[in-house]
């Protein structure tokens, strides 16, 4: 058989052939009129995205360096933040936070649970001189989703700003950014945006540039006030050379997000959770968060008793071409990951299934074939008749 | 007349077709085989283009990323360093040795002159708790570039190290990081790396890793150590998701200048400088710098009695499709750039020339026709027999 690969991690993400071929068109200059268009139109297009209106930085980086961004701007060395934890991605803040010297109280919850919004807001209660809250909205390496609305109402009395990092969360999941009082909102393009890594963005609100106005720790090519101030500009640009190509690439997609309409786009990443969340379980597997709600991101499922999560991505990418992704750090051989953040469709997900039966089966798991496919048209076909 | 576009800037520059496509390729995962090989072979390459067996670094950022890398990574704060500074990327170091609150000695030379080595080594007698010194090799805004050789003599024996933006150098004009002591050699991917914007890389050196062992800055995303583990590990990659379409894109084209040669590409850029520059020269303006010697990146004129910098520009743009610079902060209005880094041959540059000599005339320039033409096509003739 010819090998044919098929990306279903969750990021990189496959790319829509219009976007993949807007970076081919010839360089253009980013101080030109043509340039401005194009990135105004991407900026203002995210904004619709993320739903804001407060400013939205962009940055040729990946979400990494926005989180970093958002950490470097907003603090200075001995404030005190609070970082929800409970993954990978949570902990990058924490990591983050002390490289800039702040005083980090970790919330670590369990990583199969969500943050408790309570929890939070007992903590502010008790340490009022918290400046910052630090919450993960889509926790990639669980498959956990947070109720962010429920911790922003928590923090929005507060002083204390939120900062979210929703790089595999926007425009997979529902995200109201200033609804739901999130004072720095920081995403990539790599996901959702279906665009490849390399591109950066941050909103940030009225209440976060207060601090930003205040805060005092070094902040060069993140800066957020000349960020702000380019854009505001006569001429709207940024800081430094933009990722031209990446931002051709991007205002592509923001365009085939914004025509699908982002409710359409939640409820369609929601469905193909299902569809992959009763096809594993049809299949025998367990899924390995404990709270599922709004967990439509990536599906985590634990490796079956005597065969490694490893082993399953391997045998999957090696013999059916089907690219999954591992667990990461404390969850290595024990879960395996299946994306569903960005430009995918139910025949997607049938594709990754079919491979995952036959996967499990060639490494001597018992299971009936086609089990889990049955399970998934049947919820696709229940969820497309509402 | 159809509009065609003809970029002659000094960065970004045009990108050869197969480095465009590259990035059009399906989107792969940063954790396979595949691209492991890939970054491996564009990293290997970069080493060969940049003279260096020392460490190389590549951030998903534009180039200021990583000179704001090599400032967080080497120093802390408090630290002397001393600052070469004739335009405004010298300047752009001082900035950020600001923000990270070194001790910055500046060196401010003119602009339209080169940074006196003689200067450089007085000052690293005179103060010899200078720990760092920043130079800029082809300083964008003015056309100068810097004898970054006869600078390294006078760092070497001394505790500082040496740290080059080479941004607009690299792949055009000579440049030998280990044999002209360079311990931290910083570029990007849109200028003679015919990559779109949108990656940075660092070359760092031992006596460089001595001085990062020691700091105390933060530095998160354009963490050095980080990314040096990262690649020196079993199956190399970069600590946060790399820009892999920038990766693809940058790793044909680096097989493309190593494939021409680095010496031949020197050469090239030499040629298209020497012809610009006596272009110019006959049509009976001024160049701006008063160093030429290595001055091959980007031509830099003086605009015209009575005639702005930016009417040249903005005309040559809007009624030719050809797309140069103008001057940067206190030169704008006073001059006017033709990039030749990149992806150039002769016959851009006579498309740039006929398009100034017109333009000049339909602004009410005195100038015969042709004039400049002529003097280009001798000098590349001349040359090309050599």
């Amino acid at each position: 058989m010819i090998r044919k690969e098929y990306l279903m991690t969750p990021g990189p993400t496959p790319i829509p052939h219009q976007v993949s071929l807007a970076q081919a068109e010839p360089m253009i200059h980013h101080r030109t009129p043509a340039y401005t268009e194009l990135f105004v139109r991407m900026v203002e297009g995210l904004k619709k995205v993320l739903y804001t209106s407060n400013d939205v930085l962009t940055f040729a980086a990946s979400g990494t360096g926005a989180m970093e961004g958002a950490v470097a701007n907003c603090f200075s060395p001995g404030d005190r933040v609070l970082v929800a934890a409970g993954g990978k991605f949570g902990q990058r803040f924490a990591e983050i936070a002390k490289v800039y010297k702040l005083d980090v109280e970790l919330y670590e919850y369990p990583w199969d649970e969500a943050a408790d919004p309570e929890v939070i807001a007992r903590l502010l209660r008790e340490k009022p001189d918290i400046k910052g809250v630090f919450l993960t909205h889509s926790e990639t390496s669980t498959g956990v989703v947070n109720d962010v609305k429920a911790v922003g109402e928590a923090v929005r009395e507060t002083p204390a700003i939120l900062v979210v990092d929703s790089i595999s969360g926007a425009g997979a999941l529902e995200l109201r950014t200033d609804d739901w009082g999130i004072d720095v909102l920081v995403t990539g393009s790599q996901k959702a945006l279906m665009t490849p890594p390399g591109l950066a963005a941050a909103a940030v609100s009225a209440k976060a540039w207060e601090l930003i106005e205040a805060a005092d720790s070094p902040a060069y090519y993140f800066c957020f006030k000349k960020a702000r101030k380019k854009y505001n500009s006569d001429s709207p640009e940024t800081p430094y050379t933009p990722a031209i190509g990446l931002v051709k690439a991007m205002s592509e997609a923001v365009e085939l997000l914004l025509a699908e309409g982002m409710e359409a786009a939640w409820e369609r990443h929601r469905t193909l959770a299902l569809c992959t969340r009763e096809a594993v379980s049809a299949m025998g597997l367990e899924l390995f968060p404990k709270v599922l709600e709004r967990a439509y991101a990536v599906t985590a499922v634990k490796a079956p008793e005597g065969i490694g999560g490893g082993d399953i991505v391997r045998h999957m990418n090696r013999v059916h071409g089907v690219i999954i992704a591992g667990g990461q750090d404390r969850l290595k051989g024990k879960i395996f990951r299946i994306g569903h953040v960005g430009y995918y469709d139910f025949f997607d997900m049938a594709v990754a299934l079919s491979a995952l039966e036959m996967t499990l089966k060639e490494l001597g798991f018992d299971l009936e074939l086609g089990s889990g496919l049955a399970a998934a048209e049947k919820t696709y076909l229940e969820m497309a008749r509402k």
